[in-house]
């Protein structure tokens, strides 16, 4: 663990050798989570002495505006050594968070070709592939050797970021295979690049969605994913740490949707009160206005409610299974889809599945439902009534839940939308109908 | 896309070179969902056809049953050789799928030293990091040149399967470090690996739960984990797609505990009915015994039930919004614990978030609550009542749900037992209370 205190005595004695020896035992991730704690003037300090290429590690785990304050109070010279170090998709990203002006200030500081790479990924919206793409790898060409290739990486794999693979490019840039640097060491120096690229290089368009170019890197098992444009030219490659960080987003995003809020799109505690009540209050308005209906059904069966109070006990207790039921399939359902285990067309053997599972939970339910209605004291019938109405608001529920997710991802809408409170407000009422519909036939009211 | 009755046809015909033409220009991944399909008789001529290398490949992506079945039916000579492109990992979980006997059979296909550490990692638990761990990779000793270093990867690294780094390490084979393969190449040849290893290398330990190793992996950006043994000792290392798994297994395995039933382990369509029946109905039943109480609560307040029968018709819409409430809420802070935004410690930050956020929703609630008993046209005092509990409701669902999953995590236990329907179920009965409470006393029952 880092000692903030040690750290912060050490800065204010201006103990520039401790300083660089007690820093270098750390991790970059470490020491930025140390570094959020700093006063301001104490992290300047910090950068003005480290080695750039460690404070532009230190500085991609850091916030865009704090990576810009720190860059900002550095003088020119140290500022354009840590940007260089920086990965250039992180790089993109910062100009983008700053003001349009500061952001031009910092991009002079950058080699011309560099800065305009950078500008180039800017311009790809957020959550597509091409904002995650960073331009730092090593690009190569059909026709070198091994030889040369080697020499190539030599001469520019220090500033690199993915080094572990080669992009072998042709004449208009287009990307034409890749090459792993094991098979550049293991093969003949006098071997060309063509000889090794596997023509079927896995790649995805700049515009394609983060969670569908994650997908394709966890489902082919790739570290890195070369990203293209329309002319299949090769723009950047994406590493799996971004993807990675993309998928536990995705999940995230996945489950605040299916607890029935918005997303919250950036970590708990750096969301403030109101943006936690913007994202929550819209679905709890409209579940709301829907679960209102329950009571203009229970208005309607008003009378047989007062001939039968008891009738009353069991209405939590009957529509609370039903929204647990489908809260249930719903969750497995929603995150099938999202993994890709689930698809429209299986929405029969799905229906199949949940039916006769549904068939199976209500029996139990309803056997257990009439004890209860027993030891509550009420009359028989009123428990045969419980029994039934158990029994088929359970098989209902799964039915619901079972196709309304196929349908919402047919329809290209994201099936999380059926959230838990989302079924359970649609079960509400529809169990209402079910369970007085039992009352009224059985009891003859 | 893979034509599987081209392919059939191919095989039919017994055309060896047209197949190994054909299929050539797919990706493993995809062969091996296309292979899946095939008769037991064409999978195994397909399999005596391919180089045993591209063999290897196809079977990581299938059953470990299957891939036992395909091995058991080539010659010997075949099993050996792609038993021996397996990447070892996968070859151990196979090993662990299979009757003892049969392991054996095959394990004495693999050379000596092979299949002891094969063995080895045999003896880890599931879930835990050893047992995702390949010995597949490239071991060095500190006092290595650079150009010895090179000449051994030379020498192994075919069979390697992570290349892009070296291990270094001692003479008891305790891990010293780490040098990447870019390292070795952009480094003057004579230079000592002693001299390039950072000592700081981030390793876990073989016991070490795989969820957590995934967390480290994804912390501390990396693309491979290595395991060490008790004394340190390097015992194999983990690449970065298995965690990746791990990482969509424990968010799947979260969606589900939140949606109410235990985790189902496998994929949807490989799940039979009976096995879903089991992972629902614990928990169906649990939570049908605990809301069950909902109908004693409701027993003790039937004479103020029987005299304003108007306020039955809420009873769904409020209890139905203290379950949402609370839902949300739950869902946040579970999957913020469990990507580590949120600790125990900041229980009062959250508890303080919360309860503002919920006063917010609650006093917007509780506005369209009055508003709704207006339209229903009960009495106004009615409306005040529901408007009052709705208030409270929202609240206290707030801060049960605020709470319950941080004690969870402190008493290290699964804070996503904390569902959706379990949080609903609580809030319904104690929701109960307070609707009655105000109503007893607003309307001097």
């Amino acid at each position: 663990m880092i000692q903030i205190d040690h750290l912060k005595q050490l800065l204010n004695h201006q103990d520039t050798e401790s300083i660089t020896e007690y820093i270098e035992t750390f991790r970059p991730f470490d020491l930025a989570e140390c570094i959020e704690q700093l006063k301001s003037r104490e992290q300047y300090e910090l950068f003005n002495i480290l080695d750039p290429a460690m404070s532009a590690e230190i500085l991609e785990y850091l916030e865009p505006v704090i990576q810009y304050r720190i860059l900002d109070h550095l003088d020119e010279a140290m500022t354009s050594k840590i940007l260089n170090n920086m990965s250039s998709d992180v790089v993109a990203d910062m100009m983008l968070a700053i003001h349009r002006y500061q952001a031009e200030k910092l991009l002079i500081l950058l080699p011309e070709g560099y800065s305009q790479k950078v500008r180039t990924l800017m311009t790809f919206p957020e959550q597509t592939a091409g904002s995650l793409a960073t331009v730092d790898y090593i690009a190569a060409r059909n026709a070198w050797t091994l030889e040369r290739t080697l020499r190539h990486i030599r001469n520019i794999g220090h500033k690199a970021e993915i080094t572990s693979y080669v992009y072998v490019i042709g004449n208009k840039g287009e990307l034409l295979g890749v090459v792993s640097l094991k098979n550049i060491i293991l093969n003949d120096p006098q071997t060309l690049l063509s000889e090794l690229i596997t023509g079927d290089v896995v790649s995805v368009p700049a515009s394609m969605e983060q969670e569908e170019a994650a997908e394709l890197l966890s489902r082919y098992d790739l570290v890195a994913l070369p990203v293209v444009d329309q002319q299949d030219r090769l723009i950047g490659v994406i590493t799996v740490d971004d993807l990675i960080d993309v998928i536990h987003e995705e999940a995230t995003e996945d489950i605040q949707k299916l607890g029935g809020s918005q997303p919250l799109d950036e970590p708990y505690f750096k969301s403030s009160v109101f943006r936690l009540y913007r994202k929550r209050i819209i679905w709890l308005l409209i579940l709301f206005v829907a679960e209102a209906y329950t009571g203009t059904v229970l208005r309607h069966y008003e009378d047989t409610l007062s001939e039968v109070i008891a009738l009353a006990f069991f209405i939590p207790l009957l529509i609370g299974t039903g929204g647990n039921t489908g809260t249930q399939t719903v969750s497995t359902l929603v995150r099938a889809l999202a993994v890709g285990e689930v698809h429209f067309k299986d929405i029969f053997k799905v229906i199949r599945k949940e039916v006769i599972t549904g068939l199976m939970t209500g029996a139990t339910i309803s056997l257990i439902a009439f004890g209860r209605a027993y030891i509550l004291g009420v009359h028989w019938d009123v428990g045969l009534v419980v029994a039934l109405a158990a029994m088929t608001i359970v098989l209902w529920a799964s039915f619901v839940a079972a196709i309304l997710p196929l349908i919402l991802h047919k329809l290209k809408a994201d099936p999380a939308v059926v959230s838990s409170p989302f079924i359970t407000t649609l079960v509400d009422g529809t169990g209402l109908v079910i369970y007085f519909t039992f009352a009224k036939l059985i009891l003859h009211l």
